[in-house]
């Protein structure tokens, strides 16, 4: 497998073609945004933490029957995946309530869902990212009525999924963000990363936070919150 | 019929007992206000105006067998409702791309929506009403999900009466709020008010604004466009 152009570069992640068409070879970076970019900073190891775990997850997804673009980890930085025209929808599953749902709501933090939130963001980063409903959708052409009906299925897929792993790990899946896109054929395929920058994920017991709200809010090293997410995961780095 | 204890100030309206049970005596005020109470001002005249029109709406929608809460109105500033329990919700219907559904969306002002989208805003001054999806409304238990799609059905064949209506008088109904109420039986009945306050109206073939966005955007006299949609829906005030 050869690296070949640079075909996107994201604030996480750079993609290249190879020279297999269809798959695309995926570079975890080291930098850190928060808040639409407003907040910027280098954490190294960070990349080698969100492939590796995004690469535990999508392995595990898999093994549950459930298909996403991962085809496999080519070094602690780097996966290969499957290439989608990705539906322009950030689409957010929530268990508990935590950061934008409790400004929107004025639910406290921590507050139990009883039913799984499901959210869908317009991916517009001049735009924030902002909150959409299913009319906006259909407005903005962002993907077909059908195609967010399976999405929302899927999405709560995945959440019975990672919730019910995440929680023999010790952990609680708070929320996470989603990305799909659609193959050739037209099907609908879970794509990006999932990784503790794309999820809310607190210790079981004390509620400790683990994730990228480490960095958004300054309350400690991010590195060593991944690095315990991994840990209770059952995986290494530089193994 | 006799004004009893005042039951509820709000931003546009106070609302008072009456003698008669489940009959509320509505009063307009001149107090405008916008961007959450960010911008206020008296603006005189403009309380006869919203229900001198308000009146005229709900009456029209009442001979097409729209039900509402409108009883009938007492004077240039007042009139008779059924008393609800108001759904904390704004239910808003946009024909026309105008004000956050810009914002949001990044589509240009004056853009036609193929199909009417509905929006449903968190009536909560504190947070800020935000827009929520179903989920939300769910969550925050504002609303049963069958009254949530009742209340999008009403809403637009609210829309389609009114459209129609504001057609024939040479306006184009750009975008409205509404609020819904339950009686005690439990159904659903439209309430509060439908004005220039809650409502975008552009001249048809100009696209002149008459409605509130003149005095959230400072773009002329208030009063001089609710009188122009009043006398082109054929009213008159002081009559
Ligand atoms: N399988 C895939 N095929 C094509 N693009 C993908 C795939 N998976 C993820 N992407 C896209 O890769 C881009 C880079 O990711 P990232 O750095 O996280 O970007 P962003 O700045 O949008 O968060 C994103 O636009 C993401 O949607
Ligand atoms: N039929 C009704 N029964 C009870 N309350 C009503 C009825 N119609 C409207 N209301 C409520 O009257 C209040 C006063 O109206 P308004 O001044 O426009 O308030 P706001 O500041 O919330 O916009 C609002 O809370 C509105 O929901
Ligand atoms: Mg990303
Ligand atoms: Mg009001």
């Amino acid at each position: 497998m050869e690296k070949q152009d640079l075909l996107y570069e994201g604030k996480a992640k750079r993609l290249y073609e190879t020279d297999t068409p269809g798959l695309l070879w995926v570079e975890y970076k080291d930098e850190a945004t928060a808040f639409n970019g407003e907040k910027k900073d280098v954490l190294k190891g960070k990349g080698e933490l969100n492939n590796v775990i995004s690469s535990l997850l999508f392995e595990k997804l898999t093994s549950l029957g459930i298909r996403n673009h991962f085809e496999k980890k080519i070094s602690e930085t780097e996966q290969l995946v499957h290439k989608t025209t990705i539906i322009p929808l950030e689409v957010v599953v929530r268990n508990v309530v935590a950061g934008s749902l409790k400004k929107r709501t004025g639910i406290p933090e921590g507050t139990e869902v009883d039913v799984p939130v499901v959210e869908f963001y317009y991916k517009d980063d001049e735009l924030g990212d902002p909150l959409i409903n299913d009319d906006h959708i259909r407005l903005l052409h962002a993907a077909e009525p059908a195609q967010t009906i399976e999405m929302r299925k899927l999405a709560l897929e995945v959440n019975d999924a990672l919730q019910r792993h995440f929680d023999e790990c010790e952990l609680i899946l708070v929320d996470f963000k989603l990305e799909f896109g659609t193959t050739e054929d037209g099907t609908i395929l879970l794509s990006d990363e999932i990784s503790p920058d794309t999820c809310r994920l607190w210790d079981k017991t004390t509620r400790e936070k683990f994730d990228k709200d480490l960095f958004r809010y300054g309350l400690g090293s991010l590195q060593d919150g991944y690095t315990e997410i991994l840990k209770r995961l059952g995986g290494t780095i530089h193994g």
